[in-house]
């Protein structure tokens, strides 16, 4: 018999509509899992940026999660470095791999490119007799060396199709495609890891209850004196739970694949209670825990054995920030490597 | 004796914290106003993108308003080859100047560039021994010649200081700042501009309402069964109405300078008579009108002498798309110069 989870989780998407660029992803991330599941290359599913909860249906506001995808696309690079293929599930115009190294900056990436003036030679091969009086674009000399590397590692991942890049909005969209993935995903078993990364809205206004134009700010001015309220009208906006689909994650979608999950707090004294929480609710491998003013220092690791924190370094003078995805990312790639070994060995456990 | 709107506005500022970037942000704006004060040169604050309201003081959600930044951020780039300086008053991380032919794309940046093994010379004079074995990082042959443009146009608005960033991200650093803008303008008289492009949320959560941790989804389980809630707590967001700065900008802030202001609907029956009322109400120069699906393509000017449709040309087969901004732009300038014009001459009727 159904549980009420599992009612309300159909009941979700039977109400609300799928994106419409679900035909196109679902044909994208069959080819490229195929691919790799040939090449018995390791998938890692990494999900990254915030959704939305629109307000109207013609949306002109929308509830988000604060996320710039740093997590996600930091990540990203790292699980590449390391042989997985990436299918990079992300919020629309959040920091991607590679580029995030000179988007969402102050220094707008105009910066770093100077005219020079060679002529003649074209760079893609053979003389460019029309374009000969033009200068080159080229990217200044102390920038270079970085831009160079970032440069190669993308390509190499582009040419060997190693990434595999799906937008989404909306947190309908998100849960769809999620969905569809994880499907997918089924035929690579225990090869396949989901780092749930994405800042999850837990509440969503269902279609019923959508208002189709732009909600007005009202033209009724307020009569209290006491300067309060100016005018207009009040808004208030209800919104229901956006049923836990980790649950359906992890006992249905994908049986056998490791699942991390993130858990972002703000109260110090709350963080580790919910990651446990997290832990007992769903049954899957890994939380990790992080707080939002220390994100990029430190995190914490809970699973059945306990918990481990992870910082960065202290710097001395002089040297660079250690980005944390590269002590993280390695960590939940071992345990991911022990959990094949373990299941190899014959051990159904899957803790 | 003050009004209930004064009352409101002053009791907003006095209740809601100003943002820390203010001190830094007048110093800005006060040399780049004082400088091109002195070239007599006429200056447009432009404002852009869309303001969050936070629903908690360690913000991890918020609402947000529809807005990529590109009537914003496209305008600007027409304002500056017609002379004007521009204030840029944006949403941190939507469309810039310049730098937006290349970023919200599909298209990664990093796709227009490609290795190129000159050795020795570096770009910025001299030799360069120890990076002589770097291979160059060009702009492919393909891409240079728009690149070039765009790089040159950013230089020049650059190296002339003709452009000033400022970013925000809420509603009450958007209004603290538009305030202290405007008020540093007023040495401008009748030659600044304001066009208030920006997508302002009506509503706010008020500081005394705001949570200070993340909001919790709730732990209570659902005991309905009929799959319409499963689990966890509704949330209801209670929202105040911000108080109309428009009036408040039109009558004291900025009295001798031109105001342009937009408004974007999503039912095409409501545009022309919200565009109306707006101009009623606050008395400025210009409403600029626009549908949220038709918003690229065609515009309408509401003012006192009556209205104007803006629309893009049909392209036939190989044209361009002309952006819309183009059209926009000049038209505004227009109108701020037969204003000038007629102040010179005496009229004082600022319609």
């Amino acid at each position: 018999m159904a549980t009420t989870h599992e009612l309300s989780e159909t009941h979700y998407f039977e109400t609300n509509p799928p994106p419409s660029t679900l035909p196109e992803h679902t044909a994208l991330a069959n080819s490229f899992i195929k691919l790799h599941h040939s090449a018995s290359r390791p998938v890692v599913l990494l999900t990254s940026g915030g959704t939305t909860v629109p307000l109207e249906n013609q949306t002109v506001r929308f509830i988000d999660n604060f996320s710039a995808g740093t997590r996600g696309a930091t990540s990203a690079e790292y699980f590449l470095s390391q042989g997985y293929a990436v299918v990079f599930l992300h919020r629309q115009f959040s920091l991607l791999p590679f580029s995030r190294h000179y988007s969402h900056s102050t220094n707008c990436f105009l910066d770093f490119l100077s005219e020079w003036g060679r002529i003649g030679e074209d760079d893609e091969g053979g003389k460019d007799g029309e374009q000969a009086a033009t200068p080159d674009v080229v990217v200044k000399a102390r920038y270079r060396q970085q831009m160079l590397s970032v440069l190669r590692k993308y390509r190499k991942a582009k040419e060997q199709n190693l990434l595999l890049l799906l937008p989404f909005t909306t947190v309908t969209s998100y849960l769809f495609t999620l969905k569809m993935l994880a499907c997918q995903m089924q035929c690579l078993g225990n090869e396949a890891l989901f780092y749930l990364a994405a800042a999850v809205s837990d509440f969503f206004v269902p279609p019923s209850r959508m208002a189709e134009h732009k909600i007005q700010s009202g033209d009724i001015p307020s009569t209290d004196g006491d300067g309060s309220t100016g005018g207009g009208k009040k808004l208030v906006v209800d919104l229901d739970p956006v049923p836990k689909f980790l649950k359906r994650l992890v006992e249905q979608w994908a049986p056998r694949a490791m699942i991390v999950s993130f858990k972002l707090e703000t109260d110090p004294s709350m963080l580790l209670s919910k990651c446990r929480q997290s832990l007992d609710r769903y049954s899957h491998h890994l939380v990790i825990g992080n707080l939002l003013s220390t994100r990029k220092r430190e995190v914490v690791f809970v699973d059945r054995k306990g918990l481990e924190w992870i910082r960065t370094p202290e710097l001395r003078d002089g040297e660079e920030e250690v980005e944390i995805e590269s002590l993280i990312v390695p960590a939940v790639i071992r345990k991911h490597q022990e959990l094949l070994q373990r299941q190899r060995s014959g051990d159904t456990n899957r803790h």
